[in-house]
């Protein structure tokens, strides 16, 4: 997990950088064969399970700590559970099977680890998840392996904003077609298309951001009442601030054990983050169309090729971060839902988050993976562009052409002798200039020059590149955004 | 809409009062009868079509008085829109019915305004909708109704919160059972629970809140590069400082046509309310069971009787506000995934938002106005409280009897004989207590005193007091939150 | 509601054509003004709040019948019942909001039904509901709206199915490019695309139809034993027959207020069918951009028109039907989800059916209607299609140049240098087989003629035309299917 | 995958049982860890990355030998291919990881299948994957992987129906409280209640049994024309036909590349049966509950310890099967959405059903495994039951008194003295009887006898005896059905 060192007290998470050596070849239910996505990207390995165990480890080592740090556990003790919590002496596969006999991992997790404690020094065995409960470790567990792979996740939307911030730049007067409703509207910049993709993940970027600043500890023992903890002893304020500083996380002002806004709020995050993601996906795909080719995907030889055909490159970064666009906001309403969850602890809403949430967190983080690939190799074509702003023989400017003529001819007249020059020109593939040349309302109200300055695509872009170089100047959310900060 | 007046030039809006005159009886698709837990509640009136198609007049006035501000069109052509502007002299239902010729409503709207403009001041009729394109009216239109529906939202969830710190405060020493995984757990009181209840319920108030001072104008012209507006002569950043002056809107950074963040986020933060809520109303259910009877809902007589059955009162309150909880999660989900939407305006996917924010905004308003009312006269019984702590002849500390022998005979003991005990105790129908004095093990360890102190619910709630204090302390969000602040 | 009329006892349904009276304008929540596709679409009407209402009160006439017809009731009562059950001497918007008290809107209802009988037959008014629940007459309500909404459905998919039948025909053998990952593949024809379209609409209807033969009526009393009906002197068999034969829906094995599968199945239909439609709907706008230009959309001269653009004709039909098939699905899974409700009636689970269900209805209903237009008139531009064919110089083929070589030179040599040539073709915008020719490897091994018969797009169409022959001797699905009969 | 040995060809099916030998320990991204629902169940080795990888293999093998069976690959070469795909010599990390480069897995597996091939017989090595596409292998293996799935899932689905149908049986009059709204309502049995969760498990098997009979093989080649096989000389009518014998699979109408009701009907019957074991799983937990005890799960010793609290055993098999029920419906719903898919094959949207296809599949069949040993062994206990109906003082039967009453009263009267008598039974713990004796309206109407004989629960099953016997005379589905043939 070097890829994203925690803040605080990180250097207190177990050290075991070695994988598991148990085989669990034979039970592999997954090694991304069906996630090409995430397959191989780091933040896969962040959230793992063998991630997740060593989580688990690191936070009964962390509770371990901190309960030494207000005086309710030897320090010897804490110690002894620190070198005995290694993930690589687990028999993951095993922890997992044996959870279904208690719905979750962490009672198997605590008599192996008591064990393994006891073989170091029989007397720390005794303060092992000390007054504690199986959630309080889940939970602190999946705020850690969040902790990580948001980290990742950051690192990659910020490469991919400042991708887009040189596309923005580099392109803010390369004009191609505005499309709407699938249709050629009027022209924009690509420079201006850059700056809106980039606007959206600095949008993400932003929530994600908060998220992470806020991550908490769960400690709440059996209830939330932090009973078992005080009563062996804590003061329940100071056990809670240790945690958080032995974790690096935050000490939330109630235990959430039934209280689910972390969990949503890293939904919403995420599903946002895709959902920015797929934006850009769907964009480069219109533009990659055969029929366009405004833009060409990046990659080595070979990249995007074909089984079977071989004039094929198929745009396949973004195929797999839309791939992921298209699972997450499902997988994220399965995390808001838990929010209604009863009781002190639900039977089954707090057990339906886990995979959700893994699946959340590696599809985002595998989707910005590969955006980044996208977005720092992007070829644009600006002769493409150029060749289709004339593909409609001037009718992208009727717009314009509306306004220059309503002072002349009133505003009904001026929009009917456009729609029916723009249908004629379209139906005899003529120049849509040289139409309106011909239609006797406009005879003498407008000079061929003027005409023909009128149609140039590149004369009509509004506030395009104003707005490019505004949005440049925002280095960070919010952009389009929740927050009143602005 | 007097019970939200926006801010700003709140002033400017129209302010017709009354509805529109046309008789949509025949015609009404939905008067409330399928969704009683908006039906007549404030927000429902405030995202009706009636305020929709109110709404996008106002954004049509604003728009033409802020290019009046800018020069571009004359102030008396800009009041002239503003009068003509009125919602109550258009057929709602045939403009409904019309945009299906054009997959929206505001191209016959401005026809329709237009010509109203044109009965009053012919000159005037250039003017209407100048430059503009359907996004931006209808757009605009959608943040000023989610800006008075939240509005309404953010008073009745304050009144929530305040409703449960009275609770919070009043029980913070009303013992109950915690309940995990559907049984008895340990002890815990109505006042944490309530506290967790505000917590939650201020969770999602920061995330409305949040979303509520963004809620930004839309101004992108045919494309989003204002190029409709800068050709008929505006400066595109002082019109769109004027466009949100005459608003009360913020002005984004980038037009948003298909940078969907502002309706992702109204999503998110209602999905993250309902869930709060639902919350809430399903600890209510939970409490309300008739074998439990630890709280009931309040109400007038009448209230919750069946329609065969005398005896019930049906928690109809909760019942209500779940079955928000259980539709908005997915609503919200289309809103985020509408992320994902192709080119300067996509066919298809900005239309589908449309509906589902409206239903997420008024169910979640019409579960929170259900809310205040279930929050402020909610019933607590702490005698049914007690008798529920001495259901299980005091299993329910269990955990404190292991803490206390751990000890004594150490860990792994002290829980055998506690497991052996209380499964003894259960089975027989005896004190725990008693059956614990008989084990031999025990045999002069423990005193029938000490046993009678530990088995004493109330003497066993951790931090719990402290708990509620420290979260009264808090009297606003963020709380178990995603925001780097605090 | 005649455009459907319910089988079997049809005729007993209540007659009042009318609308209610009472003026709900000023609190009209939905005049279908945020949902274009189905506003003024008969399904909108046949789902409507009116339409509910009279579905109830046609229940409770239909269970007065049945329970006269096994003597429970006296006829004379059962007739009053009939008579005074008339949706429009209701105030619907009063019984709306009254639907807060209770949860649910047949309470009210009830009180007022019973008065209007009491005034036409005093002795009658014992005999409303009699041993009934609400949940009985909302759920047999729901059926009977469902079955009037599926019934148009399915005579729209009917329509739509069959004009995609002709275009299959008619174009069997026009060629266009097969597009994968949004590239140029390889040929097709638009019949074949037209037949697949064709199969998915039956495939939909196919799952439509199964539901429709299946809606059951609802009868179980207060908690599904049918204590009341029976305690009032019926039996119990019997009584389930006749309110079966009064209401032409189906008798059910079981009870099923907490048994929810019929209105899971409804869910399931209607995404299958937005999604079926969704399907020919992005594949419209995918052949109708303005790079392609492959297809129309039908429409009178303003269909289509921009506010702002006069030479656009917006693709509003497919916009609309995407819109829909973007929001059932998410629909659907509340419906879904609902399955999973506890006890023998929920406390908001079964509540949270109502309007999701309706809003499935009238989105999958209104999606057909809009569909019925588009698969009738689209226009295709096979000389578009030709052009398309000739983009590429030629590569489009290239999978079949493989074919051919492969024999010549092996299979690895001939992808390679297809690979190759392709590229090269590409970056030189000359004919494949131009380069082809230069190929040294290929020096002698393929003449000039082959090398352009080989090219042809028309002669590499595998089985199309046999595929579009078999697949409209289909007339009927299942097709693609869930269904063991093929 | 002997557990579900696939029909018609099965033997065909490489054999190879030992799973890969690649360690992809390092990289084990979910060993199940986060799924105890499924962890270690045998749907989760059927639908493993392993059992994905084989499949795809046996696709390529069954499609080698239909070509050889039309006559356009020789026998030898298909035997060739036949032995070279095996699963346990591929690195399936690798190949996942590759997969990126291509978006789909089969790319990569070709070439190391074909090297594989030529291995073992270089003449051989031409034939592999002749004329194909990804898709075609792909899908095809999706559906074995499925077949392999759903069977085991019928077998579960079927015990789990049959060891309702013994508690129905057995506990046809075993009386307990019928429960609506979260308060009791009136009588019911427990025989009732198992009944209805047996029709509602039997529905869910009618749904997945039409869909396995159902599962068609992929032959479509580069875009739906089966040119690529045509070219190389298959008739496609016989090879479909042959290929779909080879592998047990139907033989669909058209190609589905894009036209995806097979995946959408797997996600749909998948969430139908969650839901049914999902409404199960709340049933149980709410008869769990501390102050309920009317079932008890089973388990051997340790089933369900808390890591906390030893006098609690958890409902731990109902808590993974609702944890299931709360993820596959939003799982099932992208795949619903995937039927809105672009062109001849989508870019992502394909690529998007994959991981949610599995995750449906395991979920549904560790939730079905985990709920045969739940509805197998649940304990049942009858004098709770009692208990619980003594609890209200016979308010339970307030409808049936209001029942006996009215004939005497009139209605109006009948339930106003009984609300009014409920409230006060209520109010001072005293029985409704004797409450109801004081009632002057009812002297001399009403005997103690015959109150006392009115008031026994046991007494007012309407019924419930004769649903149980009706119910348990279909042995299969249909039952509350989406199907016309009942």
């Amino acid at each position: 997990m070097t890829a994203s060192p925690p803040p605080g007290r990180a250097g207190a998470r177990t050290a075991d950088a070695g994988p598991h050596t148990t085989d669990t070849g034979p039970y592999t239910t997954d090694a991304g064969l069906l996630s090409p996505v995430r397959a191989g990207t780091p933040v896969e390995r962040a959230v793992s399970d063998h991630a997740w165990l060593r989580a688990m480890l690191d936070a009964e080592a962390a509770l371990a700590r901190a309960q030494a740090a207000v005086g309710v556990v030897p320090a010897s003790a804490a110690e002894a559970v620190g070198r005995a919590a290694r993930a690589d002496r687990l028999d993951l596969r095993a922890l997992a099977v044996e959870a279904r006999e208690s719905a979750n991992p962490v009672v198997a997790l605590v008599r192996e680890l008591t064990r393994a404690v006891a073989a170091l020094d029989p007397a720390a065995a005794e303060y092992v998840h000390l007054g504690s409960t199986s959630q309080d470790i889940f939970d602190t567990a999946a705020m850690l392996v969040a902790r990580d792979a948001l980290g990742l996740l950051r690192t990659d939307l910020a490469r991919i904003a400042g991708a887009f911030a040189v596309l923005a730049r580099e392109h803010r007067d390369t004009v191609l077609p505005g499309r709407t409703l699938a249709l050629h509207a009027v022209p924009t910049t690509f420079g201006l298309k850059a700056a809106g993709w980039r606007g959206l993940v600095l949008d993400a970027d932003t929530r994600v951001a908060g998220v992470l600043a806020a991550l908490p500890v769960s400690l709440g023992g059996a209830a939330g009442t932090l009973a078992g903890y005080v009563e062996h002893g804590a003061d329940s304020g100071r056990l809670l601030a240790a945690f958080a500083a032995e974790t690096g996380l935050r000490a939330p002002v109630l235990p959430w054990h039934a209280l689910r806004t972390p969990v949503a709020d890293l939904g919403a995050a995420l599903a946002h983050t895709t959902g920015a993601l797929g934006k850009v996906a769907v964009d480069v795909l219109s533009l990659t169309r055969t029929e366009v080719g405004e833009v060409v995907e990046p990659g080595p030889p070979g990249r995007g090729s074909s089984s079977a055909m071989p004039q094929k490159r198929n745009p396949v970064l973004s195929t797999l971060i839309r791939s992921a666009a298209l699972q997450v906001p499902a997988l994220a309403t399965v995390l808001t839902q838990c929010l209604v969850t009863e009781d002190e602890r639900s039977a089954g809403v707090w057990h339906a988050e886990w995979q959700p949430l893994r699946e959340c967190l590696r599809l985002a983080g595998g989707a910005a993976h590969t955006a980044v690939e996208l977005a720092e190799g992007l070829v644009v074509r600006p002769e493409r562009m150029s060749a289709g702003l004339r593909l409609t023989g001037g009718r992208i400017v009727a717009e314009r052409l509306v306004a220059f003529l309503t002072p002349l001819v009133g505003k009904g007249p001026a929009r009917d002798v456009l729609t029916r020059a723009a249908e004629a020109s379209d139906r005899l593939g003529r120049p849509l200039a040289e139409q309106l040349g011909e239609e006797h309302e406009l005879a003498g109200r407008i000079t061929p020059a003027q005409l023909a300055h009128l149609c140039d695509p590149g004369a009509y872009l509004g506030a395009a590149a104003e707005l490019v170089e505004r949005s440049l100047r925002e280095d960070a959310g919010p952009f389009l955004t929740a927050d009143g900060q602005r």
